[in-house]
């Protein structure tokens, strides 16, 4: 980690819920690098390996077969984890891809999760994405568990959270999603980190210059839209609920 | 002025631009009073008294002319922004209203306004607003000035702006408007000194009351948006343009 | 007039303001009709005469200029007016069109027709129609001079209008414009009314088909959405502003 | 009841479905004890009691546990019906909430129920609300079963229904949740007797003022667009298919 | 069939999703038909019969029941689809209507056939539907199978597909489902065909003049919209993704 | 010019409408090398040079004027043109910028060009742009002058235009003007003719490696969207009005 932590009072809780295991590589590697870099705890919970769906790679070579596959999946995404910050720490679900499949035993697991970790934010995919229902999907799960984990009744060893953002990360292709960017993050500083992390999710290579690309896009909107000139990378934001504010930012 | 001023790098310059005289009063004071509170340069630029329209309980008295109608809403707003803030640099266009005509002379003094000012943040109205066409002028008004100033070529005493954030203050009729809160600003520390300034708009009286209980109403919802409970009046917002970020919030 | 006068409280003061001289008879012409025949007052006002662009027909007769085409589209606008209902009150404003070009004048014109008139309710155009700037703008124009008719100290013979709402007539491609139908109006009893008013329009008669075959449509649409079987021609409105009500319907 | 019975065609038979047991107190209260006290049948079905999620209040009580929050939830909501209205009808799906889950066994109940009551107007939660996932379930499984309870072949001992009108009730934050007001309901003869109902939900007593509140600001939008001067509390609507008419409203 | 094969590369595979058995041909009649007189391959799959709520006309008889409904379907769909084009093929999931459940057996039975067929282009509802949802179901079932078929690692004894276009075509009531048309199709050398097929589908003749008027319609537009002129009838459709061209057009 | 002319029936006429003179060069050079390359006729109007918002490189040289900043802009822009295509045509209204200022004259001017040009397509800006209010004036004004050119009646040497489609082309900051791609093109066969076209727009330097990046990422969306897999380099286009088809694409 070679980034200076940014600053702002610390540690806070972060859980980042991604799809398949290298979602939150390419959308939200920046982030998650930036919060582990301040000493934040941050937590990825990958709701399936992306086994199926986002591993063409691994799928042409011979006799490759699923269990194969997942596991190489994990680990890749565990190390490209470490690489973000060593502290982080990440958990598979294992709940299937293409399509992801939302159980009672699935939504009981990341409730749980949430209760137990109490974040102070979340990070997950946008709300509408006709490309990769997937992502969709996740987006309304994250939201119902959120809820769910917010009920004074629901039965739980932990007490229920309190009222936590959602930061959605940005899908492929924003504009067919509806994806409006509400916050750019600088992530200058930990540019070389992310494209590590990048660099390790080897089953889907062709997307490190795509990711490249974009962050140099949003970096040249951060400075645009009035951040400092030294930021180079950017990752872009929306929100879904209004922010409380001491003061108008 | 009572409240406790809040956190944050200072001071900073805002600049408050109000289609006619009490706008900024109802819809940003808070935010107005807070600024001042913490030692921000704040600037209100109205554009019209609301003379013609905004003005009723005046008009009702025998033998009023518009000459007088305009001078009591100067008075008026000049005391409202007092008690908002001692320090509250205000000015008045006198461009007419109901409606309000976009001229290259008034445009020309806006322009020349940021230009001098170098304002860190603009506060104006919302988009849309089929009740009242003057709100949506001037917000059109608003950010053709922004991109007019910070044009390198254009003749000035005074350098190009910067990029600095538009942000939207609530409408009367918020859901009629397409506006949709992003931002939920506690003015509980200075909800008295808005009231009192509320108070001196005489010539819309009946309106303090409706302002006051949407206070509250963002209040709680501050607080159920993840808000301190301390919370018990909010101001709503809405950006124009994305936020630029060391750290996601 | 044929129809059967609706049942409801009884005379209103009904505005129609059309952007051309025949709009208000392709698009609100069974409105009017039913208007009339419950003995309530009809006022159109047309902007322009569609001299130069809804007049095609008329431009392709040899040595034909722009006075005699706007005296036949006047000549045909008022019978069809009349057709519609023999007390229709019309008049064209002659403000020209492709472009219509709003002037201090024309605004002073509608302004004091509205106070002179006070309406109940005002029928214009959509917000959008990117086939057709002159409506848009007829829209807008619309509503700013209703904000200015209900100033208090606007200057007028007349006292300040209430707050009237304003329903959309439906634009030729709908969905292009964003138009969403809010209300089906059964306009069966007087479905031959319009069609002699629509015939009259003569310069425009590769419409008449088209819009016969929209009533049709619409009513169909009609009694899918629950209302009464003997429904056959409907025309479709979009509500500004919401309804006020003394119980839900 | 203390109300005015409103005007209009009677009786009419209305169907109010609620995803926990308050929401048709604090959000369609005013209507259902319009409709009540002009002799219309009211029916409201609760899908859940919200004894998870919607009953801190309970769960703070020491040894509390799910079977008797449902049963003080139940014994409230009955209450506040039968405060609203003696002749209301409440039944209670016990469905469980935090989350809801659709079921076969649910939908058939729900339809039968259609089937059986045959309603005028159906009263429901909007289309989305990213704080509560209940309640954007609930208005997907309204539309369902009212589409499941028109047609010809779904066995059942009743006949289908026709095409009534859904209208949704405000939720608790309507900027974030898309919901934009189309019908001011002027609830001011049974504010007392709302007032009333709500106060009998104990359960969630700190609605009472917000709920209260809302309804003064929907009161003066109600004058603000046109409706008479003695309204001072309203409720806001949403419908979701286009009126029918006999004329323009 | 009497059409004209229309010009461009031959032949094509194209795959309609139809809920109820009768919808293609309604909304996608003249499409299929043009295809199909070129030379493309067209398959069609129909979720469901329709045989619960699409079948009103069969439900008056005495005595029937639901295997004799599907039976009827099932003939006049096979023979409509006939009419279009004898090289039609056709082929019905019975998942059953009002409402359609989608299944992991159906979801595997459509990806199986999307995987056999490699589909150019696939034709389907529209994303939102109020007054039915079996066909938003039906457009979401579609875009997920889509996904599954693409992913390398799905189970299967074909290929995975690659990124063909979805076609939505057009609902009921478009402007209550969002529906805007992007393409016109010129139907008119296969409009008798389509006539055809619509009496067919005997169960449901009251649409045969609707759709008839609306393919009128949408042919007025398709001249407006810079067609050629020997256009009568059209169909609308709106993409989901970008295309992707060599030329602008 | 290196590239292969694309596919397709010529040629063709084509407008291109842009705000300030480098506005074509970033956002439509693509298309404009295309066009020219098979031999369409490509038009080019910048309705001004962009010398006080867009020339900040030439304001920073000491003792520069106005007037050489746009003598500097036209020279380059007419390389720029010249370097997309020999035969490109290109004129300068010269109406000023930041703001642009709509005038009769202007207006006149540009109705006569697509009177005699008569174009098959116009290519212009997006509708909306926050950060940039002449790009949006420019989108309306196009839209105006397209109408007025249609107009049977309008004072004339030339025949009435037809109903050329409307393209967009993409904004800096899509997301935050609405944007949403609708058509990708592959520019890849003129990537180095664009290349160098835009190195030619010393003045806004810059931008070259923002829009090389940008065409790139498009270039990945052409293959993930199911374009060939040669393509590399795209540019994204909006439409204004549905196309009108022989056969579904």
């Amino acid at each position: 980690m070679t980034g200076t932590p940014p600053p702002g009072p610390a540690p806070r809780t972060v859980l980042i819920v991604s799809a398949h295991a290298a979602d939150f590589v390419w959308r939200a590697g920046g982030a998650a690098a930036l919060y582990a870099a301040r000493g934040d705890a941050v937590h990825v919970r990958c709701l399936s390996f992306g086994e199926r769906g986002e591993s063409q790679g691994l799928w042409k070579q011979p006799g490759m077969d699923i269990g194969t596959v997942k596991e190489v999946r994990r680990e890749e995404a565990a190390r490209a984890a470490a690489a973000l910050g060593e502290s982080l720490d990440i958990d598979f679900y294992d709940a299937g891809d293409y399509p992801l499949v939302v159980t009672e035993q699935l939504q009981e697991r990341l409730v749980q999760d949430m209760r137990a970790l109490q974040p102070d934010v979340i990070l997950t995919h946008a709300a509408r994405d006709p490309y990769n229902l997937d992502h969709q999907l996740t987006h309304e799960f994250v939201l119902r568990c959120r809820m769910i984990a917010q009920a004074a009744g629901y039965p739980s060893a932990h007490p229920p959270i309190g009222a936590p953002q959602v930061l959605l990360f940005e899908p492929h292709q924003p504009e067919q999603c509806g994806f409006v960017p509400q916050l750019l993050l600088d992530i200058t500083p930990v540019a070389e980190t992310k494209l590590k992390a990048m660099q390790i999710m080897g089953a889907q290579g062709h997307l490190v210059d795509y990711y490249t690309d974009l962050a140099r896009r949003r970096g040249v909107q951060y400075v645009r839209n009035g951040g400092d000139r030294g930021a180079v990378h950017a990752e872009a934001y929306q929100r879904v609920f209004p922010v409380t504010a001491k003061e108008l930012v």
